[in-house]
């Protein structure tokens, strides 16, 4: 096939590692600096990526818009990209609910383009068996085969859009969802005073929750500023199922208190207690 | 030590092998068969318990009071017990909150007894090893050395009443609140029909959560009816300390739209995600 030209938004810490695997199997890839962060322009800058600089331009030059950003920007992202008139594949792979999905793609099919829907697991794809990419609507399959050869695993699972944004929210909701529990459990004991004898009782019967708690801090609070927005996503899910939306509503509230780690490096799980008892 | 008559409130299916297991110690245990079911009859008959028919009776006889009932029964039954006048020892080991436990404190001590925090964490406690008693309180010690040399460990945890009752509602937070989680995700997916792409992704990354949402299935639901009081008691003690009450009001939904599995054998995944469902 053709090699598309992948247009992405944008070079984030998850994004740049999509990029670099669309590359690997032969895609032009492009992006938009205007605007972006330090971060953001050290990252794409140690990649080939074409810099089209606005995103104006990334709309006209792309055949691909690939989306990836904090769920709560998905929606404002695709109108940008519409208003750009954009009429070619649009992939949204964030972290959002099938009712955001189908938002996008009411927006984006209204100015001509093709509505992909996408789901990301797993950790930045630098290697291979580490993290898939989730694909579902009519164009899946196209979209998966750009990274056929590259360490990211893109899997088509139907023609359905909103069944790759479901399988994230039902994948997120357990691991980050039991992360954020976990963490409010461990600031509770301690503001009973039981935190030793809870420690005792894991070792116990639950081997390897405390580390497991020591690990939902140092991975999870630093990222926990974008995980509010995930969990009211997953937390709409459940409601428009007729299932429960408290358990990710209390998981937003938590991960909102802890909003103030970003960029913090491997913080502890005694500071972030204390942060959440303060 | 002499060895104290103990009074159970009630034998249950827990209850009974804490009584069974204060025999072993050599303590007398009492029971009051009146108004019980068939089921309760049946258990303590099986065991060497003194029948003393009304709690009346019970309250004159013993020089404990040993409580293990459902979360929202503790307090009223608390009640009936300083209604008798009685002027011993209370146990609370009931799932409750610090501040249930502290009424119950209130009510039993205006009657007259002194009171002891406990929280049972296991199940029940038939073999050395599966169940820890967790008690505080000024008399907590004394009631631990009624459990010496029983299949139960008995484990004082300080003066402080509440803290028993605040381990074991983080303890249970964990355990039971992620079993709901799990049973929820696994009902979601089904609604959204990419439960066969979760189970797939749960292989590659999350090994064992397949099991483990078969077996909350099974052992979960036919307790629902039970767990949804503790799931409130739960979440009131998360808000009480200024967290996210939501995770366990979620749970408290989720058992409570399972609570017509009570008394039934091992329901299967799919009949429990049915029943949500519904």
């Amino acid at each position: 096939m053709t090699n598309l030209k992948i247009g992405l938004l944008h070079p984030g810490a998850m994004g740049v590692t999509i990029g670099a695997a669309a590359l690997v199997d032969g895609s032009p890839v492009g992006w938009a600096s205007n605007g972006r962060s330090e971060a953001t322009r050290e990252r794409a800058a140690a990649h080939p990526f074409e810099d089209l600089k606005s995103v104006d331009a990334l709309v006209q030059w792309s055949d691909v818009i690939l989306s990836v950003c904090p769920p709560h920007a998905a929606l404002e992202l695709a109108q940008s990209v519409a208003d750009a008139g954009f009429s070619g594949i649009y992939v949204d792979a964030n972290a959002v609910s099938p009712a955001t999905a189908h938002a996008v793609q009411e927006v984006v099919e209204a100015a001509g383009a093709s509505f992909v829907d996408g789901g990301i697991i797993g950790p930045p794809a630098r290697q291979a068996g580490t993290t898939r990419l989730y694909l579902s609507g009519e164009r899946a399959d196209q979209i998966a085969q750009c990274f056929d050869r590259s360490p990211l695993h893109a899997i088509a699972i139907g023609e359905q859009p909103g069944a790759a944004s479901a399988l994230k929210m039902c994948y997120a909701a357990y691991t980050k969802g039991s992360s954020a529990l976990l963490l409010a459990i461990c600031a509770l004991a301690k503001a009973q005073g039981v935190n030793e004898a809870l420690r005792e009782e894991w070792e116990i019967s639950q081997p390897g929750l405390a580390d497991r708690a020591k690990g939902a801090a140092r991975g999870s609070a630093p990222k926990a500023w974008r995980f509010e927005g995930e969990m009211r996503e997953i937390a709409a899910t459940f409601q428009a199922a007729g299932l429960p939306g408290g358990f990710h509503e209390g998981a937003a509230e938590l991960y909102h208190m802890l909003a103030g780690f970003k960029d913090s490096e491997a913080p502890t799980l005694e500071e972030v207690v204390a942060t959440l008892l303060a």
